[in-house]
Protein backbone atom coordinates (compact mmCIF):
# COMPACT_ATOMS: atom_id res chain seq x y z
CA UNK A 1 0.00 0.00 0.00
CA UNK A 2 1.14 3.35 -0.85
CA UNK A 3 0.51 6.17 1.56
CA UNK A 4 0.42 9.68 1.46
CA UNK A 5 -0.32 12.74 3.62
CA UNK A 6 -3.69 13.53 4.18
CA UNK A 7 -4.83 16.96 4.79
CA UNK A 8 -5.53 16.71 8.76
CA UNK A 9 -8.86 19.55 8.00
CA UNK A 10 -10.36 16.33 6.07
CA UNK A 11 -9.76 13.41 8.36
CA UNK A 12 -13.20 14.10 10.20
CA UNK A 13 -14.67 12.51 7.03
CA UNK A 14 -12.89 9.09 7.75
CA UNK A 15 -13.89 8.88 11.51
CA UNK A 16 -17.37 10.57 11.35
CA UNK A 17 -19.24 7.25 9.54
CA UNK A 18 -18.33 5.11 12.64
CA UNK A 19 -15.70 2.79 11.10
CA UNK A 20 -13.95 0.56 14.36
CA UNK A 21 -10.43 1.07 14.55
CA UNK A 22 -7.09 -0.14 15.48
CA UNK A 23 -5.60 1.92 18.20
CA UNK A 24 -2.08 1.00 18.54
CA UNK A 25 0.33 2.35 21.39
CA UNK A 26 4.15 1.45 22.63
CA UNK A 27 5.19 1.67 25.97
CA UNK A 28 9.06 0.65 26.52
CA UNK A 29 9.31 -0.74 23.35
CA UNK A 30 6.43 -3.11 23.55
CA UNK A 31 3.79 -2.40 21.33
CA UNK A 32 0.02 -3.20 21.62
CA UNK A 33 -2.70 -2.97 19.16
CA UNK A 34 -6.69 -2.15 20.33
CA UNK A 35 -9.96 -2.85 18.69
CA UNK A 36 -11.93 0.03 19.47
CA UNK A 37 -15.76 1.34 18.52
CA UNK A 38 -15.58 4.19 20.90
CA UNK A 39 -14.97 7.08 19.35
CA UNK A 40 -16.44 10.41 17.81
CA UNK A 41 -15.22 13.54 16.49
CA UNK A 42 -14.92 16.44 19.01
CA UNK A 43 -13.63 19.66 16.08
CA UNK A 44 -12.61 19.78 12.41
CA UNK A 45 -9.16 21.50 12.86
CA UNK A 46 -7.24 21.31 14.94
CA UNK A 47 -8.80 17.13 14.06
CA UNK A 48 -9.86 16.27 18.08
CA UNK A 49 -11.13 12.91 18.45
CA UNK A 50 -12.38 11.07 21.44
CA UNK A 51 -11.76 8.12 22.16
CA UNK A 52 -13.03 5.22 25.26
CA UNK A 53 -10.08 3.56 26.69
CA UNK A 54 -10.80 1.90 30.16
CA UNK A 55 -8.10 1.02 32.68
CA UNK A 56 -9.13 -2.54 32.27
CA UNK A 57 -7.59 -2.50 28.82
CA UNK A 58 -3.80 -2.70 28.64
CA UNK A 59 -3.71 0.16 25.94
CA UNK A 60 -4.45 2.06 29.01
CA UNK A 61 -1.13 2.51 30.94
CA UNK A 62 0.63 3.06 27.78
CA UNK A 63 -2.07 5.48 26.21
CA UNK A 64 -1.97 7.25 29.97
CA UNK A 65 1.43 7.52 30.47
CA UNK A 66 3.22 7.80 26.64
CA UNK A 67 0.53 10.44 25.63
CA UNK A 68 0.69 9.33 21.56
CA UNK A 69 -1.02 6.30 19.98
CA UNK A 70 -2.31 6.26 16.32
CA UNK A 71 -5.90 5.16 15.24
CA UNK A 72 -5.46 2.85 12.39
CA UNK A 73 -8.61 2.36 9.62
CA UNK A 74 -8.49 -1.30 8.62
CA UNK A 75 -11.02 -2.52 5.42
CA UNK A 76 -13.54 -5.87 5.56
CA UNK A 77 -9.92 -7.18 4.89
CA UNK A 78 -8.63 -7.08 7.89
CA UNK A 79 -11.85 -8.49 9.68
CA UNK A 80 -10.54 -11.36 11.15
CA UNK A 81 -7.47 -9.46 12.63
CA UNK A 82 -9.77 -6.70 14.00
CA UNK A 83 -11.76 -9.59 16.22
CA UNK A 84 -8.24 -11.32 17.09
CA UNK A 85 -6.96 -8.27 18.42
CA UNK A 86 -10.16 -7.69 20.33
CA UNK A 87 -9.94 -11.36 21.62
CA UNK A 88 -6.97 -11.49 23.14
CA UNK A 89 -5.09 -8.83 25.92
CA UNK A 90 -1.60 -7.67 24.96
CA UNK A 91 -0.52 -8.44 28.33
CA UNK A 92 0.10 -11.98 27.27
CA UNK A 93 0.88 -11.78 23.46
CA UNK A 94 2.70 -9.20 21.27
CA UNK A 95 -0.28 -9.08 18.58
CA UNK A 96 1.53 -7.66 15.59
CA UNK A 97 3.37 -11.17 15.59
CA UNK A 98 0.84 -13.36 16.23
CA UNK A 99 -1.71 -12.00 13.37
CA UNK A 100 0.68 -11.07 11.19
CA UNK A 101 0.32 -7.07 11.45
CA UNK A 102 3.29 -4.95 9.57
CA UNK A 103 4.48 -2.56 12.03
CA UNK A 104 5.88 1.13 10.08
CA UNK A 105 7.15 3.79 12.61
CA UNK A 106 5.01 6.82 12.80
CA UNK A 107 6.30 10.09 11.82
CA UNK A 108 5.89 12.22 14.44
CA UNK A 109 4.77 9.67 17.42
CA UNK A 110 6.83 6.88 18.75
CA UNK A 111 3.92 4.12 18.16
CA UNK A 112 3.89 1.75 15.25
CA UNK A 113 1.40 2.11 12.92
CA UNK A 114 0.02 -0.48 11.25
CA UNK A 115 0.90 -1.21 6.94
CA UNK A 116 -2.46 -3.52 6.50
CA UNK A 117 -4.79 -0.32 7.09
CA UNK A 118 -6.12 1.87 4.95
CA UNK A 119 -5.76 5.20 6.99
CA UNK A 120 -3.45 5.69 9.96
CA UNK A 121 -3.61 9.18 11.99
CA UNK A 122 -0.90 9.74 14.61
CA UNK A 123 -2.27 11.43 17.65
CA UNK A 124 -0.94 13.07 20.82
CA UNK A 125 -3.25 12.92 23.85
CA UNK A 126 -3.99 16.26 24.60
CA UNK A 127 -6.66 16.07 28.06
CA UNK A 128 -6.85 13.45 30.29
CA UNK A 129 -10.11 15.07 32.45
CA UNK A 130 -12.40 12.44 31.13
CA UNK A 131 -10.18 9.38 31.53
CA UNK A 132 -11.62 9.08 35.81
CA UNK A 133 -14.59 9.30 35.30
CA UNK A 134 -15.41 7.69 31.84
CA UNK A 135 -11.99 6.31 30.13
CA UNK A 136 -12.28 9.08 27.49
CA UNK A 137 -8.87 10.45 26.17
CA UNK A 138 -9.03 13.89 23.75
CA UNK A 139 -6.66 13.39 20.52
CA UNK A 140 -5.05 15.57 18.71
CA UNK A 141 -4.44 13.94 15.18
CA UNK A 142 -1.51 15.40 14.31
CA UNK A 143 -0.77 13.45 11.10
CA UNK A 144 -2.29 11.57 8.74
CA UNK A 145 -2.33 8.75 6.52
CA UNK A 146 -3.88 7.57 3.66
CA UNK A 147 -3.76 4.72 0.98
CA UNK A 148 -3.35 6.66 -2.23
CA UNK A 149 -5.19 3.06 -4.40
CA UNK A 150 -7.96 2.95 -1.81
CA UNK A 151 -10.98 4.89 -3.32
CA UNK A 152 -13.92 3.30 -1.89
CA UNK A 153 -12.68 2.04 1.36
CA UNK A 154 -14.75 -1.16 2.63
CA UNK A 155 -14.85 -0.17 6.65
CA UNK A 156 -15.94 -2.29 8.90
CA UNK A 157 -18.48 -1.10 11.80
CA UNK A 158 -19.30 -3.27 14.48
CA UNK A 159 -22.57 -4.34 15.98
CA UNK A 160 -21.56 -6.17 18.69
CA UNK A 161 -20.58 -9.40 19.64
CA UNK A 162 -18.22 -10.14 16.45
CA UNK A 163 -21.48 -9.08 14.57
CA UNK A 164 -19.91 -6.58 11.87
CA UNK A 165 -21.67 -3.97 9.19
CA UNK A 166 -19.72 -3.88 5.85
CA UNK A 167 -19.45 -0.23 4.34
CA UNK A 168 -21.78 -0.56 1.22
CA UNK A 169 -22.95 1.72 -1.90
CA UNK A 170 -22.31 5.67 -1.57
CA UNK A 171 -25.23 8.60 -1.73
CA UNK A 172 -24.71 11.99 -2.32
CA UNK A 173 -27.09 14.73 -1.52
CA UNK A 174 -26.43 18.59 -1.76
CA UNK A 175 -25.44 19.61 1.48
CA UNK A 176 -24.63 23.34 2.72
CA UNK A 177 -22.85 21.60 5.90
CA UNK A 178 -19.02 20.26 6.27
CA UNK B 1 -43.83 1.36 11.60
CA UNK B 2 -45.04 -0.89 15.19
CA UNK B 3 -42.20 0.12 17.56
CA UNK B 4 -40.90 -2.60 20.50
CA UNK B 5 -38.88 -1.53 23.51
CA UNK B 6 -35.72 -2.25 23.41
CA UNK B 7 -33.62 -3.29 25.95
CA UNK B 8 -31.27 -0.58 27.15
CA UNK B 9 -28.29 -2.92 27.68
CA UNK B 10 -28.41 -3.77 23.92
CA UNK B 11 -28.51 -0.37 22.89
CA UNK B 12 -24.71 -0.18 22.01
CA UNK B 13 -24.91 -2.10 19.45
CA UNK B 14 -27.82 0.84 17.81
CA UNK B 15 -25.11 3.52 17.86
CA UNK B 16 -21.37 1.61 17.73
CA UNK B 17 -21.56 1.20 13.93
CA UNK B 18 -21.64 4.92 13.94
CA UNK B 19 -24.88 5.68 12.18
CA UNK B 20 -26.03 9.88 11.28
CA UNK B 21 -28.54 10.51 14.07
CA UNK B 22 -31.43 12.58 13.92
CA UNK B 23 -31.14 14.24 17.40
CA UNK B 24 -34.72 16.11 18.98
CA UNK B 25 -35.06 18.31 21.83
CA UNK B 26 -38.23 20.78 22.68
CA UNK B 27 -38.42 23.87 24.21
CA UNK B 28 -41.15 25.77 25.35
CA UNK B 29 -43.23 23.60 22.98
CA UNK B 30 -41.38 24.09 20.04
CA UNK B 31 -39.47 20.72 18.92
CA UNK B 32 -36.51 20.72 16.64
CA UNK B 33 -34.55 18.11 14.93
CA UNK B 34 -30.95 18.34 14.35
CA UNK B 35 -28.37 15.80 12.27
CA UNK B 36 -25.53 14.55 14.01
CA UNK B 37 -22.82 11.96 13.77
CA UNK B 38 -20.43 12.67 16.68
CA UNK B 39 -21.34 10.93 19.07
CA UNK B 40 -19.64 7.63 20.60
CA UNK B 41 -20.93 4.86 23.81
CA UNK B 42 -19.51 5.65 27.13
CA UNK B 43 -20.79 2.43 28.91
CA UNK B 44 -23.28 -0.52 28.37
CA UNK B 45 -25.19 -0.05 31.25
CA UNK B 46 -26.40 2.38 32.11
CA UNK B 47 -26.74 2.88 29.02
CA UNK B 48 -24.37 6.18 28.27
CA UNK B 49 -24.11 8.43 25.19
CA UNK B 50 -21.44 11.50 24.53
CA UNK B 51 -22.88 13.44 21.84
CA UNK B 52 -21.32 17.33 20.47
CA UNK B 53 -24.24 19.80 19.91
CA UNK B 54 -22.02 22.85 19.32
CA UNK B 55 -23.50 26.31 21.06
CA UNK B 56 -23.55 27.16 17.41
CA UNK B 57 -26.64 24.80 16.84
CA UNK B 58 -30.37 25.70 17.68
CA UNK B 59 -30.59 22.35 19.56
CA UNK B 60 -27.91 23.83 22.23
CA UNK B 61 -30.04 26.08 24.58
CA UNK B 62 -32.91 23.19 24.24
CA UNK B 63 -30.53 21.22 25.55
CA UNK B 64 -28.80 22.53 28.33
CA UNK B 65 -32.31 24.18 29.41
CA UNK B 66 -34.64 20.97 29.30
CA UNK B 67 -31.70 18.57 29.98
CA UNK B 68 -33.66 15.93 27.58
CA UNK B 69 -33.68 14.96 23.93
CA UNK B 70 -34.44 11.78 21.95
CA UNK B 71 -31.46 10.46 19.77
CA UNK B 72 -33.56 8.86 16.30
CA UNK B 73 -32.13 6.49 13.89
CA UNK B 74 -32.61 7.11 10.24
CA UNK B 75 -32.17 4.42 7.37
CA UNK B 76 -31.57 4.89 4.32
CA UNK B 77 -35.01 6.04 3.01
CA UNK B 78 -34.82 9.14 4.80
CA UNK B 79 -31.47 10.49 3.58
CA UNK B 80 -33.22 13.65 1.90
CA UNK B 81 -34.76 14.67 5.09
CA UNK B 82 -30.96 14.03 6.95
CA UNK B 83 -29.72 16.24 4.69
CA UNK B 84 -32.66 18.77 4.85
CA UNK B 85 -32.70 19.15 8.67
CA UNK B 86 -28.74 19.31 8.84
CA UNK B 87 -29.27 22.54 6.01
CA UNK B 88 -31.36 24.36 7.79
CA UNK B 89 -31.96 25.89 11.27
CA UNK B 90 -34.33 25.08 13.53
CA UNK B 91 -34.54 28.99 14.40
CA UNK B 92 -36.36 29.85 11.28
CA UNK B 93 -38.56 26.50 10.52
CA UNK B 94 -40.27 23.62 12.20
CA UNK B 95 -38.21 20.42 10.64
CA UNK B 96 -40.88 18.27 11.49
CA UNK B 97 -43.79 20.11 9.52
CA UNK B 98 -41.52 20.97 6.91
CA UNK B 99 -39.53 18.12 6.46
CA UNK B 100 -42.90 16.00 6.76
CA UNK B 101 -41.85 13.86 9.93
CA UNK B 102 -44.18 12.89 12.40
CA UNK B 103 -43.88 13.58 15.93
CA UNK B 104 -45.09 11.00 18.51
CA UNK B 105 -44.47 11.81 22.20
CA UNK B 106 -41.92 10.06 24.16
CA UNK B 107 -42.44 8.00 27.05
CA UNK B 108 -40.46 9.49 29.68
CA UNK B 109 -39.39 12.56 27.95
CA UNK B 110 -40.95 15.60 26.81
CA UNK B 111 -39.61 15.57 23.43
CA UNK B 112 -41.50 14.14 19.88
CA UNK B 113 -39.89 11.16 18.75
CA UNK B 114 -39.80 10.69 14.79
CA UNK B 115 -42.14 8.33 13.80
CA UNK B 116 -40.51 7.14 10.34
CA UNK B 117 -37.26 6.46 12.44
CA UNK B 118 -36.75 3.08 12.94
CA UNK B 119 -35.07 3.42 16.48
CA UNK B 120 -35.74 6.03 19.05
CA UNK B 121 -34.00 6.89 21.86
CA UNK B 122 -34.66 8.72 24.70
CA UNK B 123 -32.40 10.46 26.68
CA UNK B 124 -31.63 12.82 30.12
CA UNK B 125 -28.70 14.56 29.80
CA UNK B 126 -26.18 13.58 33.01
CA UNK B 127 -22.97 15.65 32.88
CA UNK B 128 -22.76 18.59 31.82
CA UNK B 129 -18.91 19.27 32.65
CA UNK B 130 -17.66 18.70 29.07
CA UNK B 131 -20.07 21.30 27.33
CA UNK B 132 -18.20 24.66 27.85
CA UNK B 133 -14.90 23.15 26.40
CA UNK B 134 -15.98 20.55 23.69
CA UNK B 135 -19.83 20.61 23.45
CA UNK B 136 -19.79 17.18 24.93
CA UNK B 137 -23.40 16.00 26.54
CA UNK B 138 -23.30 12.87 28.47
CA UNK B 139 -26.87 11.47 27.90
CA UNK B 140 -27.94 8.55 29.48
CA UNK B 141 -30.53 6.09 27.73
CA UNK B 142 -33.49 5.73 29.60
CA UNK B 143 -36.23 4.27 27.09
CA UNK B 144 -35.92 2.36 23.91
CA UNK B 145 -37.99 1.62 21.23
CA UNK B 146 -36.89 -0.48 17.59
CA UNK B 147 -39.18 -0.74 14.89
CA UNK B 148 -39.93 -4.70 15.72
CA UNK B 149 -40.15 -5.27 11.36
CA UNK B 150 -36.71 -3.83 10.38
CA UNK B 151 -34.15 -7.00 10.64
CA UNK B 152 -31.90 -5.10 8.85
CA UNK B 153 -31.27 -1.11 9.02
CA UNK B 154 -29.98 0.46 6.02
CA UNK B 155 -28.22 2.90 8.54
CA UNK B 156 -26.64 6.19 6.83
CA UNK B 157 -22.91 6.77 7.67
CA UNK B 158 -21.70 10.25 6.81
CA UNK B 159 -18.26 10.91 5.00
CA UNK B 160 -18.90 15.05 5.21
CA UNK B 161 -20.71 17.25 2.69
CA UNK B 162 -23.52 15.09 2.20
CA UNK B 163 -21.99 12.10 1.24
CA UNK B 164 -23.29 9.04 2.75
CA UNK B 165 -21.83 5.20 3.18
CA UNK B 166 -25.19 2.97 3.03
CA UNK B 167 -25.31 0.18 5.57
CA UNK B 168 -23.95 -2.75 3.11
CA UNK B 169 -23.63 -6.71 3.66
CA UNK B 170 -23.22 -8.11 7.14
CA UNK B 171 -20.16 -10.12 8.37
CA UNK B 172 -19.98 -12.23 11.63
CA UNK B 173 -16.80 -13.69 13.11
CA UNK B 174 -17.00 -15.86 16.44
CA UNK B 175 -15.77 -13.47 19.41
CA UNK B 176 -15.35 -12.79 22.94
CA UNK B 177 -16.72 -9.13 23.43
CA UNK B 178 -19.46 -7.42 23.67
Amino acid sequence: MKKREYPLGKVYGLLEPGPVVLLTTQKAGTPNVMAQSWHMMLDFEPALVACVVSNRNYSFAALRETKQCVINIPTAKLAREVVSCGNVSGRHVNKFKKFGLTPIAGEVVDVPMIAECYANLECRVVDTRMVRRYGVFVLHVVRAWVDSETKWARTLHHQGKGEFMVAGRRLKLPSKKK
